[in-house]
């Protein structure tokens, strides 16, 4: 069976889409412009939805699919904002493993579904970003107890590896590179987590042309 | 002895500092304007940083003190943004029992100095927020699994007595309020299970003024 079926199907054949494994993000943007609106809803509708369930509210963007598909949403929308050549943050939230509210019952299939590291193509804007990464294990590995810095390791690990890691800081990971790579680095740490824990956030704030740096 | 010096001393009688016990925050300020970086910078003058420990960089901006004294520091400087007149947004992320980048030790006194909910006067600014919450137990209340969620559903409790709460949605909790209100509650989910877990964290990401809402 391949992981993709391990992911879309349960032991009764019933399948199972990215929304009901909890599978998906909150984003807000903020563009340092008085147009800023007419730069976010520009940025928004330039990003492909297709295949994503979508909602914007006052306070964040709800998108929801695929790993890969989210991440693509996500990087396109603030690459998009990002190339008016305004200062923009981004706050990201990643989850899994907790559709709805507070309700994480273990789903059949979803540490096996936790295969894909997004891969995204280089955006040519450099940023900036404080990455936090939580694994909300209650449980532990079979045989092991649950350590959630055992897993924060791996993905800084993973981090340096992929040359995105500048240091740890105070509460937060800095990250540097394309906005890809940061993008994908931190839905790589979420995706790793999630191969052996049930309930994994990924959190990113992200920075662009601050001008304390420009 | 008083639940203060609890939290001052070990049982060597070392003094122990916030910093020491890893209490602090950080925080992203978005000001969507073309003059964002006059509002920003006259917001963190006109707040009283007195025994604080500020820094800011490109991405965002430390402060570590007292949990009272930290969150009246970042309610100024929202709030101070805030009135500016534009859509302000926020990234806060508070942090306690993890001093330095992923380096967890079990601090004495840490959970007896969790006592403090932060009480802060209201601002007269409406905000918006998505709040989540994290417990990250490795071991459990004495006689008891860890259960991140439990912890979670504690917090809510108290956001729905406080008159915050609107509703769960993916992912994120939905507060609404005073900002102070806000704030506070943030922070008191990550007093109260501060008091049995060493390591928590509260994100929350504030919108005042979103032209979607007024």
């Amino acid at each position: 069976m391949s992981p993709s079926s391990l992911l879309s199907s349960t032991a009764t054949g019933e399948a199972l889409t990215p929304q009901d494994l909890g599978v998906g993000a909150r984003f807000t943007v903020g563009v340092m412009a008085d147009d800023f609106a007419g730069i976010i809803l520009a940025a928004l509708r330039g990003a492909d939805a297709a295949d994503l369930d979508v909602q914007t509210d006052p306070v964040s963007t709800l998108v929801r699919g695929s790993e890969q598909r989210v991440l693509e949403y996500i990087t396109a929308v603030v690459a998009g904002a990002a190339r008016s050549g305004r200062h923009v943050t981004a706050s990201i939230l990643l989850s899994r493993g907790c559709p709805g509210e507070v309700t994480c019952t273990v789903t059949p299939g979803l540490l096996a579904g936790a295969t894909e590291v997004p891969d995204l193509p280089a955006t040519g804007i450099h940023a900036s970003a404080h990455w936090s990464l939580y694994p909300l294990d209650d449980t532990g590995r079979p045989g092991e107890a649950p350590d959630h810095l055992r897993d924060i390791y791996a993905a800084i690990e993973y981090a340096k590896e992929r040359g995105t890691y500048v240091r740890g800081e105070h509460y937060a990971t800095l990250l540097e590179g394309d906005l890809a790579d940061v993008l994908a680095t931190v839905a790589a740490g979420w995706v790793l987590v999630g191969r052996s824990v049930q309930h994994v956030t990924s959190h990113a704030v992200i920075s662009i042309a601050s001008p304390r740096e420009v």
